[in-house]
C-alpha cells in the first residue's frame, strides 16, 4: 500500500471513529497486532493491502450501531467500507475482500471469517480483550456507559453470570467474553500472544472478586443497636461501581 | 448507633452521592472496611457512632467540587457534616469530631487526620484505591471523564511520570497515586489488607504496559511502499483509549 493510500483511509476511519469507547488508538493496536500475525503467517501470503485497510475501517459502523442497537456495526461498517474504497477506484473484487474481513470480525457473530486476512483481523481485535488491555478497555468502557463493576444479589453475593440481572456488569461481561476469548483464535501467533497475557487478567479477576467479597463480609448490623429489618440497598441487587 | 440514626444519615448521604465516580457503593465499601479495622483496633476503643457517621458522609461534598473544582470536597463535606448532625441534635463535641474525620481524609492534602475514628475513615478510603478495586475504580473513572488509558511520546513510548504532558492518563495517576498507596497507612490492620492486594496491582499495571509496549513495536512503516515522513497520530502524544 503506499503512503498516499494509507493516509486517506486513515483519514477516512479518523472521521468515523466518534465512537470513544472503540477510538482511533484501538484501531491502530489492532493494526499494529495485524501486522504482527501476518509476520509470523509468512507475510508473502497476505494481501496486505486488503489486511491494512480491513484494520483501518472495522470500527467505523460503530457510530450507527451506537445511535441504533438493532444496527450491526460489522455489517454497517462493511459496506461503508465497500462503498469508500469503490469510491478510491479499488477493484471491486479487493472492495468485496475487505468488506468481508470487516463482516465476520465480530466475537458475538454468526458469521465466520473465511480468507486468512479475515482471520488476521479478528484475531488482532479480539487480543484486544485478552490480558490487562482487555481488562483495562472494559472497565473503560463500563465508566462511559455507566455499566456497574458489579452487582450484588440478596444474599451479599457477586453475580457473576447472567443470571436474570437485567444491568449487565464488568464482572458479568469478564465471565460471557473476556475469560472465554482465549479460545477464540484462529492464528497460531494471536494465541501465543493471548496465552502469555492470560495469567494477568485471571490474577487481576481473582483478585477483585476475593477484595469485594472479603469487604462485604464487615457487616454494619452488629453495630447498630436495635435490630429492626434493615432495609440495606447494598444488599438489593442494585447496579454496584 | 440506632437503627434510625443509621438510615436517616444514610438517606442523607444517598441524596448527596450524585458524582457516580464516588457513588454509594464506594461507601459502603469505605463502611464495612472501617468496621473491620475498627475491629481489629479493638472496638471499645472506637466511637462508633462517630466513626459509621463520618464513612457514610465522607463524600457529601463531592458534588459540589466537581461543579468548582476550586472547592475541596473533604472540606465541604466536614461542613455539610457537622450542619446536618447538628441538625440532628448531635452533641458539638461528636458533630466537629465527625467534621475532622471528614476534613482529613483526602490522599492529596495539607492536613493529617487525628483521632483514630479520622485515622480509621482515611484508610478505608485509600484501601478503595489499593489492589485490584483500586485499578478497576481509575479505569472506571477514566471512562466517566473521558481520560485516556496512556499517553504515548514521539518515540512511541508510554509517558508514566506527570512530565509535561498536560492530560492526565491512568498509567500517570497509577504512578503517581496508586503505587505509592501502601505507605500512607495508619492502622495496621489497613497495611496489611492493602499488601495481599499489592501484587495483583502490581502485576496488572506491569502486564498493561509490557502488552502495550510489545504491540507499538509492529509498525506500519515496513508495509508501507514510498517511505516519505508519515506524520503518523499515534506517536504524537495524543491521548490513548
Amino acid at each position: 500500500m503506499t503512503n498516499d493510500e494509507y493516509r486517506a483511509i486513515e483519514s477516512y476511519m479518523l472521521l468515523n471513529m466518534n465512537d470513544k469507547a472503540h477510538d482511533q488508538h484501538h484501531v491502530y493496536r489492532v493494526l499494529n497486532a495485524a501486522l504482527d500475525i501476518a509476520s509470523h503467517e509468512g507475510a508473502e501470503k497476505i494481501a496486505a493491502g486488503v489486511l491494512i485497510a480491513a484494520c483501518l475501517l472495522h470500527d467505523i459502523g460503530r457510530e450507527a450501531q451506537s445511535a441504533d442497537h438493532r444496527l450491526c456495526h460489522a455489517q454497517v461498517g462493511s459496506i461503508m467500507a465497500y462503498d469508500y474504497l469503490i469510491s478510491r477506484g479499488w477493484p471491486v473484487c479487493a472492495a468485496v475482500h475487505v468488506k468481508d474481513c470487516i463482516a465476520t470480525h465480530r466475537y458475538r457473530r454468526d458469521t465466520v471469517p473465511q480468507s486468512i486476512e479475515a482471520k488476521i483481523l479478528f484475531d488482532a481485535d479480539k487480543l484486544e480483550a485478552s490480558g490487562a488491555i482487555g481488562i483495562a478497555r472494559t472497565l473503560i468502557y463500563g465508566g462511559q456507559v455507566a455499566e456497574p463493576l458489579y452487582i450484588i444479589d440478596e444474599s451479599g453475593n457477586i453475580i457473576t453470570d447472567g443470571g436474570g440481572a437485567e444491568i449487565s456488569s464488568f464482572m458479568q461481561e469478564y465471565n460471557y467474553k473476556l475469560k472465554n476469548v482465549y479460545n477464540a483464535f484462529y492464528t497460531k501467533r494471536a494465541k501465543d500472544i493471548a496465552a502469555k497475557r492470560q495469567e494477568t487478567a485471571i490474577a487481576f479477576y481473582g483478585g477483585l472478586y476475593c477484595e469485594i467479597q472479603e469487604n462485604y463480609k464487615n457487616s454494619i448490623d452488629s453495630y447498630l443497636i436495635d435490630k429492626q429489618p434493615h432495609n440495606n440497598p447494598q444488599n438489593h441487587n442494585k447496579p454496584v461501581n
